[in-house]
């Protein structure tokens, strides 16, 4: 070892599903839509100025600061932005979880927080989903420095339903909630309704699932102006330009197409639920996913047998490995061909197993 | 101060140069360039696909970093990426100066070093530069947790000769030795020379100045493969896909065209060395500098007198406050028309005092 490698920061990165490439494979590993943004968000790239990018981006980004505040009828200063859910939410855990004290998040839950936790030296303690991997609020009566879930949860689909939100919000009066809110969209009731009563409730975003914009890297968060503002300040002592001009533009005009919005979500719970349907059929256990995916196990196929074979035949989806997931896959809703794609040869292996 | 309040991370957050908007305004504030980007970079923001945005940038923008390698004459594995060098310089203090030793700055440079280091927490100490602002190898002789500094050096513009840059080098064979190389494409040599004798080196550039693609927030860092490794792995654990793809792609169409930006930084480093003169000319003291700015101080009429008169013109250039800086301005480098407007207000406004 090099003397200047003992300084190394030591990290275990997390590992992003695989992207590969080609116009004939099926992707449904990366809970991406299946559906292009909105018509308006092409319009506006096509419309924007190459010269207008030798100057720096408004630091604030605060044309999409105000979309995205009256969108949810909030103050702007209610909204932070940043470079995908995954900045906002690792800045948030470098802003909100310096107590020393461990912060708390399901077992089973997005493989990230961890990762956030180990990278900036936060303590951490996971709290055991329950045998039908819900959350339940009670488990979070303990001493803490945070609590951190999403809802519906990953890679499970669950949704916990508003009124346990507010239970776990009201047993942390004293340190910040953040509730990451990826997969709302597809389902289930905002926390945004409970920030007028909890000062201390951040609710994340992302406009990569709903919205078809994950190649723009947009994420926010919602909570009172006082996380807001810390959350500022940390991000301004890091990079004061983190959202280019692009994501900007695009970003407000996503916004402003709610019907387009309401058409795709619509579509892709619709074959959501269908999807459910067919897996059941064909003897998988599904747990009834909330989110733009499904979360399933054969009861006599094994998940990595499956995983290896879809893989064959070109259609992606996502193994975990890891204790009380390694049996199920994670599948993306993604086009009513694609699905049928995926459930045909389902359908003719597992009757041949 | 509500209980959860306590916990918030301290920081002292850099304040980037305004964004005053308006087509009348003579922006010369924050070292952006006067000309577009390349025509290629138009003709590729035109040809985006916006559906194509709803699946995941490439992690690691491997297009982005072939063309940076091909460019520079490195393999892929010596090219890191991020969001402006802002985003590569602040992940690399999270990635090399975990010692607990000191990292070593000069004493007037980028206000950003000492922000990056009360942020994640990493021990400092600046190293006064000599009177006229030159950096002294020889300073840099004491025990460290590493050294880091920009050439041409902000807000001076005083370039370090490759030698010294060597000579420091030389002093610091076991941490790691960060050259800040924003401005280098406007005068001097690159340490990128030196990447073949020091596997602790290294070298951090930005597509903001050279490359009129601010709006892009594209910045690179070149070195060893185990330090570009050692930050990735960092990178990972932070945000997996932090260069979206319209940044991927006119990065890469930027890199693309020489010709282009040899013909922009010619009329920038021309522009520059006709303003040092008529600086000098109106009794204005003028730092020899190397890079898209100029570091000046009139010998009779205060900085600040003159930043405000300036700003009621709607002329904006930078005043810095601090010890050393605070009797300077500096002047980003614009287009002969902008820089005639400046001369002819300064002209006028000086003979008057």
């Amino acid at each position: 070892m090099k003397p200047w490698e003992a300084y190394y920061r030591s990290v275990t990165p997390y590992v992003p599903g695989e992207q590969p490439q080609g116009a004939r494979l099926i992707k449904l590993n990366t809970n991406e839509n299946p559906y292009p943004p909105a018509p308006g968000v092409a319009r506006a790239l096509k419309e924007l100025d190459a010269s207008a990018l030798r100057k720096y981006p408004d630091p604030a980004a605060s044309e999409l600061t105000a979309a995205l505040a009256g969108y949810h009828g909030l103050a702007p200063e209610q909204i932070f932005v940043g470079v995908g859910s995954d900045d906002v939410l690792g800045m948030a855990f470098l802003t909100f979880f310096n107590s020393g004290k461990p912060v708390l998040f399901p077992d089973v839950t997005y493989s990230f927080y961890p990762v956030w936790a180990e990278l900036f030296g936060v303590p951490y303690e996971t709290v055991p989903l329950d045998e039908s991997f819900q959350i339940r609020p009670e488990d979070y009566a303990r001493e803490n420095g945070g609590v951190l879930f999403p809802n519906p949860n990953a890679p499970t689909g669950c949704y916990l339903p508003l009124e346990q939100v507010e239970a776990i919000l009201r047993l942390n009066r004293d340190v910040a909630v953040i509730v990451d809110e990826a997969y709302i969209d597809f389902g289930g009731t905002s926390a945004r309704e409970l920030l007028d009563r909890y000062e201390n409730l951040l609710v994340v975003r992302t406009f990569s699932k709903s919205r078809s914009l994950a190649g723009m890297r947009i994420g926010y968060a919602m909570g009172a102006p006082s996380l807001i503002r810390a959350m500022q300040n940390v991000k301004y002592s890091y990079n004061s330009y983190t959202m280019d001009l692009p994501s900007i533009r695009l970003g407000v005009e996503s916004i402003k197409d709610e019907a387009y919005f309401r058409e795709t979500v619509g579509r892709i719970t619709a074959t959501r639920e269908r999807a459910k349907e067919r897996f059941r059929g064909l003897g998988f256990v599904c747990t009834d996913s909330m989110a733009n995916f499904l979360f399933v196990r054969h009861e006599k196929v094994p998940a990595e047998e499956l995983f290896e074979v879809l893989r064959e035949q070109q259609i992606y989806v996502r193994h975990f490995r890891g204790p009380r997931v390694s049996d199920y896959l994670r599948v993306t809703v993604g086009t009513e061909e694609e699905m049928e794609a995926l459930f045909q040869f389902l359908g003719s292996y597992v009757s041949r197993r």
